[in-house]
């Protein structure tokens, strides 16, 4: 069947993501509180500040004429120099050397450079080490390469690196060692255990990364889409700043989140290795993306329009969280087992159910949301296929979409269908 | 060294795309006349056309938030019904079943669609038939897949029905039959060379890729980007509209020639059996193409601002490329074994050069016409890997990018290269 429809190997290994069947629902039931969906607020996007922006872009026509014309493969240069100068500022400094902006690449959202670097990284059977759970989609990417995810234990402070020490360890035991390429991290309020890497840490995953580069060069990726969104406590200086060689650490970060998902601009920072193997990839694929939103993202930010908006951003979500958590203290916080890690940023909370308890989408717990009109993300998603095992008696909560009204009524209808299935 | 770095096999077989070495020199020569970049018309990108369709987008705010926020995996579904009734219309009639809305899919231009393709469809060692030459982005997306590109003769009337028979029969006597995955036509204005596929061969070849698919099912993948850019004659019915069962021809079409490569949205329609892995494989990569932009393109064909712009282009196209073939006539047609054929449509004019004269980047014509302050694309980049043989004596013109005068300067001034390669 498959062979008389003349589809490669790799269309094989890519399954469709499980999250579209929660979108099929929630499109199905406009009824349900959706604590499932990834999307960003909708009320704060920056409608004045686009129409501003673009306004700017689009009034002198030999300007707007340049947004409407291809770009260049690694992006509009002034863009690069934007984001570079912005990620050196935030880290307040840099292992040396600190990154030029050759090592600069825009994507269309930083799922792109995900893609890119696994198709760059990544033979089939070759190994990622996660944080287990795990972004879906990074994981879902990997099965599409049919590439290996070995889920890593974490605990409130990210990662940890005895256990990423053993995982090695047990792949080196295997022989396994040199099929491991990359260890993929989200450092700033994890999606989805919304925990962030510690200080400490960052600099001992990446002395264990370079240790361990014995038989393949095991590159870390830091999956920072989150950082601007943070609601208390101070910034971290970023894992790339803790790479002394500057040969190690691959950053991927966006606009999506903290300014607008429709947008999506991404970026990358590659180490000067990859440079070269994802342009040319990117120069066979597209050949550069959209022009037009990367102009629209350096007059964005040329016209001090960002900071502003993500300061509104921040006070918007840390409402939110604040209405989410409130609502668990409430309604959550009196059911015998349920417990979470109160998130310092990000659009998430994660929640540890009753030891055992099915929150799968065939589960009891699933079964007695939807009654109670409530959809959420089952926690089973999010795990690697292999170490750490799956959890099903996880859930992602969301508090990006909805009102803090709809947060609350939400929770209290978790809380009801909780108790149904207990 | 390879190992080392950690790089995937698909690394290793993705080269720098050659144009690229092209782009170079034509920065650091800003005084060159550049018949080489496959740029559109700076001057009649459409500048009043997206600032209207933008201010109508942005000035609701309710529709503006829609357009800022993640949009869905197969794109905006007013602007896949569009391109879908545009796309029916122009045909006149499809042979049935026609293509339902299921079936359009959004891309970041059609290179994405392309790329796509590629990934569900071929192996390392698989095939593709293509017209020999062939648009080169294409080309290294196959090789960046490690997947072979095989030239079938042409001639006036676009790829050879016996050329492309005789190929497959190779094929199948050298038992790889069952690896050719499909075959890769421009069917109107091909680029590099022009022609445009006849009414009957595109019946014929649909018939052919049918008649072939014993061992393994051979699409047809149609790269339409230039069917607007019409200058002489009538629209011929699309390859689709002969594909009787619906099963074997894909549609990549764009908006980033007729409207805006700075846009960049694109679109294709899938065989039915290709729906679910294309759709699988984007939702791991991107879940979607930049939602802002196919909004955009939604707004500037519901105002109706596409007609007339499209319009406009023709006539400017029309005129350079009259400017490019009257000042050809005058300083080209004088020269032994100098030849062309006239398009009707696309960007650009495709050259026979006296037999054997080395046009490559090394080559003695390049050396000259860098010399006399002009640039052209080798027609050796545009040739398959393997199959018909690639020629040296080729060269690709592009009347996109530079004025009347400075095509007509231009052409003087590749004609004294050539005199002096000579």
């Amino acid at each position: 069947m498959i062979l008389a429809l003349g589809l490669s190997r790799r269309a094989q290994f890519s399954g469709p993501q499980p999250i579209g069947e929660l979108m099929r629902l929630a499109l199905a039931r406009p009824d349900l509180i959706s604590l499932a969906a990834g999307f960003v607020d909708q009320e704060s996007l920056p409608v004045s500040e686009t129409r501003r922006a673009i306004d700017t872009l689009l009034a002198d026509p030999d300007r707007a004429r340049l947004a409407l014309q291809y770009g260049t493969n690694a992006g509009y240069l002034a863009l690069r120099e934007t984001v570079l100068a912005r990620f050196l500022a935030a880290d307040g400094q840099q292992a040396s050397p600190p990154p030029s902006v050759e090592q600069v690449i825009l994507t269309a959202g930083s799922n792109q450079l995900l893609h890119l670097l696994g198709e760059v990284l990544l033979d089939p059977g070759d190994l990622v080490l996660c944080a287990a759970p795990s972004y879906f989609v990074f994981l879902g990417m990997l099965q599409s390469l049919a590439a290996r995810s070995v889920g890593v234990a974490i605990d409130e402070q990210g990662m940890i690196p005895a256990a990423l020490e053993e995982e090695l360890a047990r792949r080196q035991k295997a022989g396994e060692l040199g099929r491991v390429k990359a260890i993929y991290l989200t450092s700033y309020f994890d999606n989805p255990s919304t925990v962030t890497l510690s200080l400490e840490r960052r600099a001992q995953i990446i002395e264990i990364a370079n240790r361990w580069s014995r038989e393949s060069k095991i590159y870390v990726i830091d999956d920072a889409a989150y950082r601007e969104l943070r609601y208390a406590g101070d910034d971290l200086p970023s894992l790339r700043s803790f790479d002394r060689a500057g040969d190690t650490v691959v950053v991927a970060e966006t606009f999506s989140k903290s300014f607008s998902p429709g947008i999506r601009v991404g970026w990358g920072i590659l180490p000067p290795a990859l440079v070269a193997p994802i342009s040319s990839l990117k120069a066979n694929i597209d050949f550069g993306s959209p022009h037009l939103n990367q102009r629209l993202m350096a007059a964005v930010l040329e016209q001090g329009l960002f900071e502003p908006h993500v300061a509104e951003l921040r006070a918007n979500y840390r409402a939110k969280l604040a209405a989410m958590l409130r609502a668990m203290d409430d309604f959550l916080a009196g059911i015998p087992g349920v417990c979470w890690h109160t998130p310092q940023g990000g659009l998430y909370v994660w929640l540890q159910l009753p030891e055992g308890m099915d929150a799968g989408p065939a589960g009891t717990l699933m079964h007695h949301a939807l009654a109670e009109g409530v959809l959420y993300v089952p926690g089973e998603y999010c795990y690697p296929a292999e170490g750490e095992p799956l959890r099903v008696d996880r859930i992602r909560l969301s508090f990006g979409v909805e009102s803090a009204q709809n947060i609350r009524r939400g929770i209290e209808a978790l809380a009801r269908a909780i108790r149904h299935a207990g």
